[in-house]
């Protein structure tokens, strides 16, 4: 009888949400839970927090194959509810997925519930662990495209792959948001600022789930992560500690959350590092009260890989591993990703019969999680049928990957118009990322550091590949030129020797592949061994494209001022060296932007939407001077430029005075003022003049990316409103203050005055 | 009768804290305030609250001299109560510091109430803006001594040349806390441990004040500076944003101002910076609620150049100067440093007579500048009697800062036993800060950024100098080598050429002169052409003896590996270069420790006290295991090696259970197990093995310095109590948490339980 009225008030709690889903198949579900949870044991329950990774139920002998005996232990006995992909031995075939799917899905509908087992993968750019399936930009390049449907087209490709994997659950988007560039997952994320984090979130959320159809056999549940604060390590370096007051919390990384989570996202990973000395693994103010009571979130918390452990062994707020579990779950944790023993169901088991975790807290984490399977159509749907997806791997899904990677390469500089390149030139491509399917994906391609995206893409084309596709390979000199890390004067020469019979160098540099803690860094300066090499090339007075193919920007400053170009590729994936080297030679108008700012210099940091005391210099005689102090990026965030010109004209605003509760209008003409067809990203920034919080220099609050022919000019229009005034002031609210503001949208801006 | 019992009211509230003064004299100075405050008009209160930079009244064809009608302006019709001393045209001698306070003392005599100006200085290393006087090392070299006694001796010295200048009022101890080494003025700190920081905070309040006797004509009231979270900021560059949350700016800063208040600090001054989008000018919460009321700190807050002003045009939370003005007043400032004219005046005028801020606000500041007046006896003492002070500058006071610098000196690396050096070795001294006093005194000295240095203490030695007095000019082979900035090869191969016929090399590099802005930098390693000299001498496979002279850690790993020894300098002052080669050549045992972590790489600034998830690797298979993740400092906070040897035994606590009102009484043998006499700073680390805020790697709470003869013993006692063992927090309360402790002294540990 108690059971039933805390199931029931767990149920109404958790169920009071709207949803975009209709009504009608909310309560079906919900109905549907609540019976299978009332039917089910502790053991049960528990079993269904608890996710292991899936090498542990795999024959030793025979990598990527299991071990009946283990599986049946697994979901038999410890009733487990999620199974966690670690790529073991590689990136299988659809077939293998097949079959691995179904043996836990036979296993699963052998337990007494028959509840399916919920199968969750690091899929970040693509079923990145499937072999021949398509592979995008990693995140950053995604942000560099300013362009939402894009994105969102990406992520339902990514969705139809995945779930042609038989796998339901994407551990995607990234929703971090990097304060230090040197975070070794910089490129996981979209960039600094927060508005089109926010807005590429959604993109992903909804390409993921299909517009809140997340049931349907092309659809994935997404998972925000790393919830939160996760990207803004102190030092840059991974699961370090963090240090953000709420008031800044809530001003940018929350709002990420808040725009991915109104667009319907599935689930949480919950970050592993600490903000101002507490874990978020411990953090019941973050989990429970802000996430799923302040933000209404109704969808599965899960860790990251063994953090309740990590609470015991290396953030030490717990004294033993039990105690870990006890935190956690009473933080507000729905799912453990255990991942490699048992102990978490045990001590949880323990937990809840001694009182110490009620359960009621059980209970809200089992209706989250059966929710989800309901809605992910898993009772129905678990394997999948392969008839059904016919364009895995196919044209018309790389075509959609090579036109992402094409508009997420950024042109940052181009002197005297030295791209786009000549076919009748002669080339040296040299430097050590030229020729390598690794560095253009980057980590998590194939398994976690993606190291073997040579053997899974080798029908890819590397940028060296791409060149000799486009050229012939006889007309394309090469040479590694240096090596990553290594500093090695030999190569050096014979990459200057080379150069002599080039009339350009187009000159490859950037990082290994990596990511996590293998991708730490103590130094944001490009490696010596590489800098060495630009330095010794640059003495021969030719021009050099300097071809960035990096997560995360390597300081280019020794030797920026003697590239005569800089593009900046990030991690483009599988069809990036194509889709770069049809910008180098024209084919393509590039219209990526930087999104972030592009240090100089290793101790100046700052982003572009600083505060004016990171501008303003010391001595300034007039009061208004806004003149550059030490601010002084490489690029700047929102960089990015053309083969043709963009002009802007004829700013408008629809009122120069408005009250609190007035949107306002703004418009402006951009015309394509040269003489090739182009794309350009429309960046509207509003500066607000005065604030009792100290303003940001600017901030970007509108883009809309369009695409003009020469002498076309189309007027763009935006509607900013009350929400795009406020900033989140002391008290934590967020709050609009009288004054003028102003809009700026390239070299046009207008005032207006907020009564 | 309302005015008066407002009075009667600001007067109960700020009177009511003890004090170490006797109360009957605290409740005579109390009476008087009272009953001055009561005769004045609010034009002459708000005089009082207003400060003035000298050079505002002087005679622009006369630097240094009054225009007698500008003084008499101020004081009469501005009714001002306090100047600033910025230096002009440079170092006056104390005869013309009398003159100039004489001038001040004069004019105030005429007005109605003949309230004394107050005259405030930036003296921060001795008596700095007067020529002649005993110049100390700068903070951060205190710190290195880890000896409160000398540093107290060295404050009480300072207070009684600046008193003999006439001077009552110095804007010292800083009391910052940088959280990013390449802060410009983190030299000007005690580093980076808050624990050590309050010690030695104490120790110059102590030292200026006489203990409580600030009345005296031998004492300063000192002013902490700057409150609060000035040193924090996020890129180090000056005054700009720094983000820190309540929980750490109680766990550490605002430990360190609560014991200078507690040693009796008579004034503050504000920092110029933003806290998390706050400018601390324009912050109730934290000098109203905080400092005034919670601490209780009855003295007198000033703000720092300008800065109320600097709300308006640079932090832009003040749409005009007079709102500036209202915001920081209401926040709680007492005197404005305005300084250059007299709009804070005229505006706070308006201000109080439209009814924006009320008179009580205005009473309590007056109250507080009034009560500072009274106790540093300036009423009847503004002007110094020259024969009270025969030791200014004495060889007694000169021995002094020797000492201290000879304490700070902290020698980093001695490989093979290269020093001490040999009187009968050839030498080459070179180097950019090699012949010098700028390098040596830094910015405050003898004029803000320090550049005349050569000309006020020309009769010092500069470490060339100091070399050639002790060996004889011929015996010293000497060239500059490197330009500190320009690069410069001809220079460099003059050195390596000379290093022929040296058998061992002393090279000193370092940094300019510099503070604030000016000192600003966006690459944390040592200058480019500094770097290239050593590199070049290296070759030579001669022993090279690298001295630091530098108010932050340039980073030195391009090169620190061909170094032999290691000898860090900080900025020691005017007796820093002899002290400096009586240490290297063995006349003085090295007893100095670093008080920072000196960065191996500049995108890795941990300090010591860092967390468990910044030491234990990623791929620990031992969930026990806490060896090093990243954190690799070059030379780590309290190293500080010494020519003899000391070795620690033995260590006991007397309890190994405690509950939560014992104290625990620690002692531990330390041997000099060595040939040579030497002092050894004793240093007691502290860590909480499991805290509900992940708990710090160790962290500093006890220091002890002894001296020992070879083979003699001592037996160090600390007593921990209840606070040693507390933390700050999530809900910003100090607290003790059960489990154990581990105590950590030299190789020494004992754990103990808190039951």
């Amino acid at each position: 009888m108690k059971k039933t009225k805390l199931l029931m008030l767990a149920f109404l709690i958790c169920g009071a949400a709207s949803s975009q889903e209709t009504k009608n198949k909310k309560s079906d579900i919900d109905a549907k839970v609540y019976e299978l949870l009332s039917k089910m044991t502790l053991e049960e329950k528990v079993g269904q927090m608890t996710q292991i990774t899936v090498t542990i139920f795999e024959d030793p002998s025979k990598p990527g194959y299991f071990d009946a005996a283990k599986l049946k232990q697994g979901i038999q006995d410890y009733h487990i509810g999620s199974i966690l992909n670690v790529p073991n031995p590689g990136a299988p075939t659809l077939k293998r997925w097949q079959e691995t799917l179904t043996a836990i899905s036979n296993e699963a509908n052998k337990s007494r519930l028959k509840i399916p087992v919920l199968y969750g993968i690091d899929a970040i750019h693509g079923a990145s662990y499937t072999a021949g399936a398509t592979l995008f930009p990693q995140q950053i390049g995604l942000a560099a495209t300013f362009n939402t449907n894009l994105v969102k087209r990406g992520a339902e490709i990514s969705a139809y792959e995945t779930r042609a994997s038989s796998i339901p659950w994407v551990f995607s988007p990234d929703l971090d948001f990097p304060r230090n560039p040197a975070w070794s997952r910089m490129w996981e994320s979209f960039g600094e600022d927060a508005y089109l984090s926010s807005q590429m979130a959604v993109a992903l959320v909804n390409g993921f789930e299909g517009n809140n159809n997340v049931g349907s056999k092309y659809s994935v549940a997404s998972c925000m992560k790393h919830y939160i604060g996760y990207g803004s390590t102190t030092t840059g370096k991974d699961r370090t500690p963090s240090i953000i007051p709420e008031r800044l919390l809530r001003q940018y990384d929350l709002t990420i959350y808040q725009a991915a989570i109104k667009a319907g996202a599935k689930s949480v990973m919950i970050s592993s590092g600490e903000i101002n000395g507490t874990p978020v693994h411990a953090s019941k103010h973050l989990i429970t009260d802000i996430l799923k009571k302040e933000l209404g979130f109704k969808g599965v918390v899960v860790t990251d890989w063994k953090d309740i452990i990590y609470l015991n062994t290396r953030h030490k707020v717990a004294e033993t591993k039990r105690d870990a579990v006890r935190i956690a779950v009473m933080a507000g944790i729905d799912m453990s990703m255990v991942p490699e023993e048992f102990s978490f169901y045990t001590d949880l088991v323990n937990l809840v019969q001694s009182g110490e975790v009620p359960m009621s807290r059980i209970d809200d984490a089992v209706t989250r999680i059966l929710r989800m399977k309901f809605e992910l159509n898993l009772f129905q749907n678990t394997v999948a049928d392969l008839k059904d997806y016919p364009k895995f791997g196919s044209a018309e899904h790389i075509q959609e990957a090579y036109n992402t990677a094409a508009e997420s390469i950024t042109l940052l500089k181009n002197k005297e118009a030295v791209l786009p390149l000549n076919k009748t030139e002669k080339i040296l491509v040299t430097g050590a990322t030229a020729n390598s399917m690794k560095y253009l994906n980057g980590g998590w391609s194939y398994n976690w550091q993606g190291e073997n995206s040579d053997t899974y893409a080798a029908d890819k084309s590397t940028i060296l590949e791409a060149f000799q596709n486009k050229l012939g390979k006889e007309n394309v000199l090469y040479t590694a030129g240096a090596d990553l890390e290594k500093e090695n004067d030999v190569e050096i020469q014979k990459a200057v020797d080379l150069a002599k019979d080039a009339s350009k160098i187009v000159l490859c540099l950037g990082e290994k592949n990596y990511t996590e803690t293998p991708g730490d860094i103590s130094n944001l300066y490009m490696s010596p061994s590489q800098i060495k090499l630009a330095l010794a090339l640059s003495k021969l007075n030719k021009p050099i494209i300097l071809v960035l193919n990096e997560g995360r920007p390597r300081l280019i400053s020794d030797f920026e001022d003697k590239m005569s170009a800089v593009v900046q590729c990030y991690l483009p994936g599988n069809e990036g060296g194509r889709a770069l080297v049809d910008i180098l030679y024209g084919d393509v108008n590039p219209s990526g932007r930087l999104p972030y700012n592009y240090p100089r210099y290793p101790n100046s940091l700052e982003k572009y939407n600083r505060k004016y005391t990171e501008s303003i210099s010391e001595g300034e005689q007039n009061n208004d001077a806004t003149y550059e102090k030490s601010y002084l990026p490489q690029f700047e965030f929102g960089t990015g430029l053309s083969y043709t010109t963009f002009s802007y004209s004829n700013l408008k605003i629809d009122k120069t005075e408005i009250n609190n509760t007035d949107e306002i209008n703004v418009s402006v003409d951009v015309t394509n003022s040269g003489k090739r067809a182009g794309k350009e990203s429309v960046l509207l920034y509003l500066s607000d003049n005065f604030a009792s919080i100290t303003p940001e220099f600017k901030s970007l609050k509108r883009f809309e990316k369009i695409s003009l022919e020469p002498n076309e000019t189309k007027t763009i229009k935006f509607t900013l409103n009350q929400k795009d005034l406020q900033f989140v002031n002391e008290d934590l609210k967020w709050i609009a203050e009288k004054g003028t503001f102003t809009i700026q949208i390239a070299n046009q801006k207008k005032d207006f005055l907020l009564r």
